[in-house]
C-alpha cells in the first residue's frame, strides 16, 4: 500500500479492524487505515468554528471518528476513499470512537488496495459454497442444461465476478458472496422440494435455481461500497440476466427449454408488485419463486432478529421497521435439554 | 351394505368407480351406488312436467345423472345420502352421464357404508406417510419436545383422525389424508430448512412443523363430504389447535417452550389478514410459515396446473381464477434429453 | 379460395359481412363463409340427440349458427377454420342467427384466405397513420437516434408486420392496426406535453413513444384470431421490445443514449404491479408513461361508453365490469348550440 | 417508603405532581421522587465528559431531567426503577425541567412503592364504572348468561386485575382503568343498538361486551409501566381471552352458547388484518364488533384532537400521525348559544 | 285505476299480493295487476317459436310469470308499466311462477296507480319514527341549530318527500322510508355516543345526523322503481345535500356553524374510497361518521343473516357475496332460558 | 415599508434576494428584510442559557439565522411577520448562514409589505399565460359554454385573484400563479386529446379543463404564507368550485350541460380515494380527469428530479420519497447530437 500525494511506507502497520476496537483499552494510540463512508464539516453548536464528524468502516464494521482541531490542516479525501490516520480511542456511550491527529491523515491509493478488506462479505465459506455449487451441475441430467451450466459456470471470469458479487444493497445476503450463498441456498431448498413433489422437473428447477439472480452480478457493485449501477437501476436484474443468459446458450439448444430458462428469470420475483417481469406460468418457476422468496425472507428475518437480540437493550419485544411489527427478542430457548 | 326402506340385497354387486364410466361403451347398462352430491327437481323448459336433475360421486369424482320420468314414482332421498340405482351409460359432448330408472333408486344405510370409498382421497400411500412422520418424531432430541410429540400422535385415536383428516375443503389437499401429506412436506421442507439455516432450532422447528395444523382434524369433517364443522367456522384450526395442544403437556413441560408451542400454531399463517392469530415473532415461527405458505401455495398451483392441462381444449394458456392470472398449459417439457 | 377435403367452386360467392345480416329479411337464405370462434356439441335438454352450437364471425362482428339435424353428416371441422356453408338467417329476440345446412359445410383452406376478412381492424386509415409515423421520426434531430428510428421502421418486413399488429387481445386497441394507432396516439401526446414542458428532451421522448410497444409484435398473434404468443406469455412485450431493440441500435450508438431507450422500453407501464419492469427513473421516461396511460386508459373508456350506448336497453347508467362502475349513457350533449 | 442501598427516611416528603410542576417559579429547589422511563449517559458535543439525560414520569405526566456533574458519584439505578432526588426546576422553551444534584440520588425500594402513582390512569371514575358493569350484568335475563358473567366478574381476584388493566400501550385507553372504561363503553353502545335493532339477543350481545377483551388482562401488564406481556405477544388478547372464559363456563352451560362466546371473543376484531381470528359471523358477534370499533376508534380521534388543540402552536390544521391527515385543532364552537 | 288503450273496469278486482302467492293452491286461477320489471322474449331452446319471460312486484316482492302462446296477441307494454292480467298459479321448485292468459293483459295508466303499492316499503312505523324525528330535534338546545332543523324539516314538501325517499338501491335500507329509518337509528346511536363521551356537542352531533343524507332524497327516485336520478350519479349525496341545506340556512347562522354543518355532510363516508368528499376533521364529524357507519353496516349484516336463514337450503354456512365470506345460518340461539 | 413599533426609515435600503447570500463573501454585514417562516428559543446545549434559532425566507427561498447573544433585548415578533434586521453572513457546510444583530431586529407593518415578494411565485411569464386562457376560452364554439366562461374569467376581481392562486401546499404548482399555469397546461393537454380523439366534444373538454379546479381559489390562501383555508380543510376544492360556478351560470343556461360542468369539476381527480366527489362518468370527464393527472404528476416528477440533480452531493440515484422510489439524478443526455 502507499499513500496519495505524500511519499510514506506504512509497510510495517498492521490493520486493526474496527470489530476489535471495542476490546481495547480507553485512550489507546493507534494506527490505522479505513474507507471513508460518510465526512461532514459542522460547525460547534455554540462556538465558532468547526469540525470533521467522519464514519470509517472496513469490512468488520463502522466507526465514528472525530477530528476537533486544525480541520484546516488535513489534506483533502472524500467519501468512498480509504484513509490512513493516527488516533486516540475515546468510548462514548460504551461504544468506541476515534478521535483522529488533523495532520496524519493520508489518502490510500485505490489501486494498492485489497478492497475486500473494507467491504462486509459472507460468513460462510465461499470455496465450500462453490463446490456445493458445482455439485449441483453436476446433478443436472438434462444434456442441454448440463451444457448451458458448464459454459456459464465454467468461464472463470464469470465465477470470480459471480463469486464476489453481493445479492441486495440493503436487504438479505448484501455482503460480498451474497450472491453465492443466496443461489446455492435457493437450489437446496428446490432439492427439498423435489423431494415432496417429485412430478417437478428437477433438471429444469435446479438449473433455474443456479441462473436466477445471475443478471445481480450487474445490477449491484461492490467496490468501493455496495450500491446499484446505472444499468442496474435503468434495467433490473431480472431483465440484465435475461440478456446476460441470452448470450451463452449452446448451438443447438431447444427452443422450448430456452424460453423457460428465460422465464424462470423474468419471474422469479413472483409478481409484479415485487419485481418480477412477469409472473410465473408454470410449476417449475412458481416452485424457484416460493423457493427464493422463502430464503430471501427468512435471511431478512434471521437478520433483524440477530441484531435485536445484540441490542444492549435487552428489551423483550423490539420493533422491526423493516417487517412492520414487534418481534420477540428476549431469552432464547434453554438448549440443555437435549437428549443427546 | 343395506338398503333403507326396502329389503334387499346387493352382496354380488360389484362397485363401478366413477373414473372407470368414461372408457365403458355408450349404452351400458350397470347396476351401482354412489353418493349424492346434488339433487335438483327442474321443470321442464317448454312443457310441463319435472326431471330429476343429480350430481353423484365417490372417491374418483363425480358424474351427472338424470332421470326422466316417473319422479313421483322415486323413493325418497336427500343430498348427502348414498344410493342405489340402475342406469344406462350415455354420453354428451363426450362426458358420460347416468340415465336413472326411477323405480330402481334406494338409499343405503349409512352405517352399512365404507364412506371412504365415497370422499376423495390422498394419491399418496398413508401407511408410509404415517412412517416418515413417526421417524420425524423420533429425530427430535429434547427431551419435552419428543415426550410431547409422542403424547399427541401416540395417541391411536388421534392418530387414526388425524390419518384421515382433510387440510381444506376447496383448496390445497382437499381430501381424507391431505392433513397427514401437507404435515409431513412442510417438516421436510423445515429439514432443508436446517440444511441452510443450522443457526434455527431443529427440535423446535420440526415439533411446530408436526403440531401447527392438528386444529384442521376439529375444523373439518370429511363423512359424508368435506366441509366445515360449527366449531371450526366459530374458531378457526389455529385457535382450535392451541386448544387442542393445551390438554397433550406433560406435566413438567417447561413455560417458555410451551409458549413458543402456541405462538407457532397460532401464527403459522403469517399475516392476520391470512388467518395468523398473531405474526410469527421468532425465527423457527416464520421458518414454519414460510415452509407452510410454500408447500400450500406449490400444491395449489400445481393441482391447477394438472387440471388445466387435462381440459380436452388443449390452450396454450388457461385462466385460472383462483391466481387470478394466464398459466401456462401447452406441451410439457421433452424429458428425452436425460443423460442417463 | 378453395375448399379443403371436397372439390368446389364458390369462386362467385359473395362474402356477406356479418354485421349486413342484421339488415336482411327474416328467413333469407345465403350462402356465405366464416370464421369458426366457438363450436359445442350440445344435447337437446328434454329429448335425445345432439345439435351443433357455433359461433361465427369475420372483421365487422360475430354470430350465433345452428345446426339441428343431420349433424353426424357434417364434414369435420374445428375452431379457428373458416368454413363455407348454406344458412337461413332467423332472427330471435331481434338478433339475427343462421340456421345451418349440414351437408353444405366445408373447411377452406388456410392458404387461399386473406385473414385480414375474418380478424377486426382499426377504423382509422393505415396509410394516413403510417405517414405520420414517418413524419414523427423525421421530426427527431439527434442523429443517433434518427439513425435508429429509420432502422427500425425503415425496415419493410418490420414495418409491415407493425401496421398489422394488434396492442391488446381485450383490452384496449386490440385490433389490428391497434398498435400503429396507439403508438401515433402516444407520440401525439407527448408533443403536446414539449409545448407544456420543453425542458424535456424531445427527441428522446419521441423515440422512446414510437418504440415503446414493438415488443408487442412478437406478444401478440392475430391468425387465426387475436391471442398470446408462447414467448409473449413467459416474457411479456416490455422484455421482447428490449431484445429486439438490441439488435437494431447502430454501431457507435452512445452508450448512455442506449441505456435511456432500453430503460423508457421497460417502464412505459409505470409501476411493477401493472406490467413495468422497473419503475420509470427520469423525466421523459415518466412522461411517456403518462402519455401512454392517458391513450390506453381512454381509449378502453371511450369503447366501453360507445358500447353501453349502443345497447338496446337505452338505460341512463351502465355498469362497466372492466370499470368498476357505473358510467352514464343517457342522452348525449345537444350539439346544436354551436356557434358557428 | 424507604431506599435501595441506603439508609434514609423520606417520611415527611411530600409527593409534587409532574403537572404542577409548570406551575411552579423557575429556579424552585425540591425534593421528589419519580419512575425513570428513560436513562441515557451522553458525551458533551464539543468538550471531554459525559453528563446524564433521564425521562422521569409520574401518572400525571413525563418530564425531562438531567444531572451534568460528577456523574461517577451518582448511585447505581436502572429505567423502571423509583428514585428519590434532589433538584431545581428549570424552564427550557417554556417547558420546566429538572436539573439534579448528583448524590442526592437514590432508588425507592420496589415493594415499598404505590405503583399507581407513578402510572397514567383513567380520569373516569372506577367505583362508578364498576356500579354500571354490575347493573349491565344484572340486566341480562338469560340464565346461563348471568352464571358466566357472575362467575368471572364476581371473582374478587379478577375483578381488582379487571379494574387495573390498561386497554392498550399506545392507542385508546392506554392508562390503568381503561379496561373498565372502554367494556363499559361498549356495552352502553351496545344497549343503543339494542334500542334500533330489537331483533338481536340482548343477553348475548351484552354478555359478549363485557368479556370480549378479558385476554387483555394478561395480554398487558402496567407495572413499573404498561407494555405487552411474553405471552401477550405471543398469543394476543383474543385468543387468551378464549382460553380463559374455557376455565370459567358453569357445569351444563349449553355447548351452542358457549361456541357464540367464543367467537365474540375471537371475532370481535372485525377483520383478519385488524386482529380478529376470524370474522364476526352472526348478527350479535357482528354487531359487537362494530361498537367495540366506534367506541376504540371514537376515543382515539378525541385524544389527538384533544393533544392537537393543546399544542402551544395554535395551529389551525394539525396534523395526525396516526390518522395519516390533518384534523382541525383551531376554534372550539361557540357554546353560548344554548337556548337553555 | 283504469287500463290504457283498452276500455274496461277493474273496480272489484282485489289485489292479491307477490307474499301470499306462495299459500295459494296450484293451479287457482286469478286476476291481478303488478309491475313489471323485466321482459324478455325467448325462443324455445329447440323448436321454432318464442314465449315472453317476466319478472313481475309489488311491494311484497317478486315473481315470475310465462306466457306461452300467442305472443303476438298480447298488447304492448313495457318495463316499468303496471299490467293487468288473467293467470294460473304453478308452482315450479316449490316457488310459485303465473302462467299469464296472452289476451288478458292491459298496461294500467301510470296516474291512476298508487305506487307505494309496488314498491318495496320499510316494515316500521313510518309516523312513530316521524314523531320519534321531531322529538330528537326539540332535544336540539342550540338556537342556531333548533332554527335550522325546523326550517329543514318543518317544510311539508320536505318531510313529505323525506319520509318516503330509500336511502340505497341494493345496499342497506333500499325501500320507501328507508331514509327516515336510517336517519332516526342514526340519531339514537349519537345519542349514545353522548352518554359515553359527554365532551362532545350534542347539538351539533344530533344536527349532523338529522342532516347528513338529505341529499339521497336528490339522489335516488322511486318511482315506478328505486333507482339514480341523473344529478344523483353526476353528483352524489354529500354534494347534494350541501346544495340543498345552504339553500336553508337562516340569515344571521353563525359561519363557523355553517362551515360545520357542511363539513359533516360531506365527510359522514369516513374516507374518499368510501364516497367522503373529504375525511371528517374535528370529533362530532367523526362520531357521526362511526354511527353511520355502524348502522348502514350493520343492517346490510342482519338483511343478509336474515335472507340466508330464509332459504330452504338450510344449510349452516351461507356465503355471502357482498360480505365477502361465509356466515352462520345455522339454527337460531335458544331464547328458552330466559330468566322472566 | 415601514416598522411596527419603532420609529424609522429604510427607504434607501435595497432588497438582497436569498438566492443571491450564496454567492456573497462569508463575513459581508448585511442589512435585510425577509419573512420568519419558523422561529425557535433554544438553550445551549451544555451551558445555560438560550439562542434564537429562527427560518426566513422570500420568494426566491429560505435561509437559516441565529442570533447568539442578548435575546432578552429583541423587540417581540412572531411566525408570519416580515422582520427587518442586521446581519453578518456565515457559510456552515457551504450553507449560507445569517447571524443577526439582536437589537436591530423590527417587525415590518404587514400593509407596508409586497407580499408577492416573499411567496414563491412561478417562473413562467402570467401575462403571457393569462393570454393563453383567453385565447382558449374564445376557442369554445358552444355559446352556452362561451358566456359561462366569459361570465368567470371576465369578472376582474376573480381574474385577479384567479392568476395570484396557488395550485397546492406541498405538491405541484405550490406557488402564485400555480392554478393559472396547472390551468393552461390541462387545457393544452386537452387540445392534444381532441386531436386523437375527435369524437370527444371539444367546447366541453376545454371548458372542463379552465374551471376544473377554481375551488383551488377559495380552498388555499398565499398571504403571509401558502396554506389552507377553513373551508378549503372543511370542504375541498372540488366541493368549493360547484358552490362558486353554481352562482355564476348565465340565465337559460342548458340543465344537461350545466349537470356535466357540475359533475367535471366533481370528478376530475378520478377516483374517491384520490379526492374525487364522484368517478368520472362520461368520455370528457374521464378525458379531463387523464390531462390533470398528466400535468400534476408529471410536474411533481419534474420538479423532484431538478431538486435531485441540484443537491451537491451528485450521486447518481437518489430517493424520492413522495415518489416513493429511487430516481435517477446522475448525468443529464448529451445534447450535442443535434442534427441542426
Amino acid at each position: 500500500m502507499h499513500l496519495l500525494g505524500i511519499s510514506c511506507t506504512i509497510g510495517e502497520q498492521l490493520k486493526i479492524y474496527v470489530k476489535d476496537l471495542k476490546n481495547m483499552k480507553d485512550g489507546t494510540n493507534l494506527h490505522n487505515f479505513l474507507l471513508v463512508l460518510k465526512k461532514e464539516i459542522r460547525s460547534f453548536a455554540d462556538k465558532p468554528g468547526n469540525y470533521l464528524s467522519l464514519v470509517l468502516s472496513d469490512k468488520t464494521g463502522g466507526i465514528e471518528a472525530i477530528c476537533w482541531d486544525d480541520i484546516d490542516k488535513v489534506r483533502p479525501f472524500d467519501e468512498e476513499d480509504i484513509i490512513s490516520f493516527k488516533a486516540k480511542l475515546s468510548f462514548w456511550k460504551g461504544e468506541p470512537r476515534l478521535v483522529l491527529e488533523p495532520q496524519s491523515i493520508a489518502q490510500l491509493s485505490p489501486e494498492s488496495v485489497d478492497w475486500k478488506e473494507f467491504v462486509p462479505s459472507t460468513d460462510k465459506d465461499i470455496d465450500k459454497m462453490t463446490t456445493d455449487l458445482f455439485k449441483l451441475i453436476d446433478s443436472v441430467d438434462n444434456v442441454h442444461l448440463q451444457a448451458l451450466l458448464k459454459a456459464v459456470f465454467g468461464d472463470k471470469d464469470f465465477m470470480e465476478s459471480f463469486k464476489n458479487s453481493p445479492a441486495a444493497v440493503t436487504h438479505h445476503h448484501n455482503y460480498i458472496g451474497g450472491l453465492l450463498e443466496h443461489t446455492v441456498s435457493v437450489a437446496k431448498i428446490c432439492d427439498a422440494i423435489m423431494a415432496v413433489y417429485p412430478e417437478l422437473d428437477r433438471d429444469l428447477l435446479i438449473s433455474g435455481a443456479l441462473l436466477h439472480d445471475i443478471g445481480k452480478m450487474r445490477e449491484y457493485k461492490w467496490k468501493p461500497r455496495i450500491g446499484v449501477t446505472t444499468e442496474g437501476g435503468f434495467a433490473g436484474h431480472p431483465a440484465l440476466g435475461a440478456f446476460m443468459i441470452s448470450k451463452k446458450f449452446p448451438s443447438e439448444f431447444p427452443e422450448d427449454l430456452k424460453i423457460r430458462i428465460y422465464h424462470m428469470i423474468l419471474s422469479h420475483h413472483g409478481e409484479g408488485e415485487f419485481g418480477a417481469v412477469v409472473p410465473p406460468k408454470f410449476g417449475e418457476a412458481y416452485a424457484l419463486h416460493l423457493a427464493e422468496y422463502l430464503d430471501a425472507k427468512l435471511k431478512e428475518f434471521l437478520s433483524i432478529e440477530e441484531k435485536a437480540r445484540e441490542s444492549p437493550d435487552k428489551r423483550e419485544w423490539t420493533y422491526a421497521i423493516p417487517l412492520g411489527r414487534f418481534i420477540y427478542s428476549g431469552e432464547k430457548l434453554d438448549k440443555s435439554d437435549k437428549n443427546v
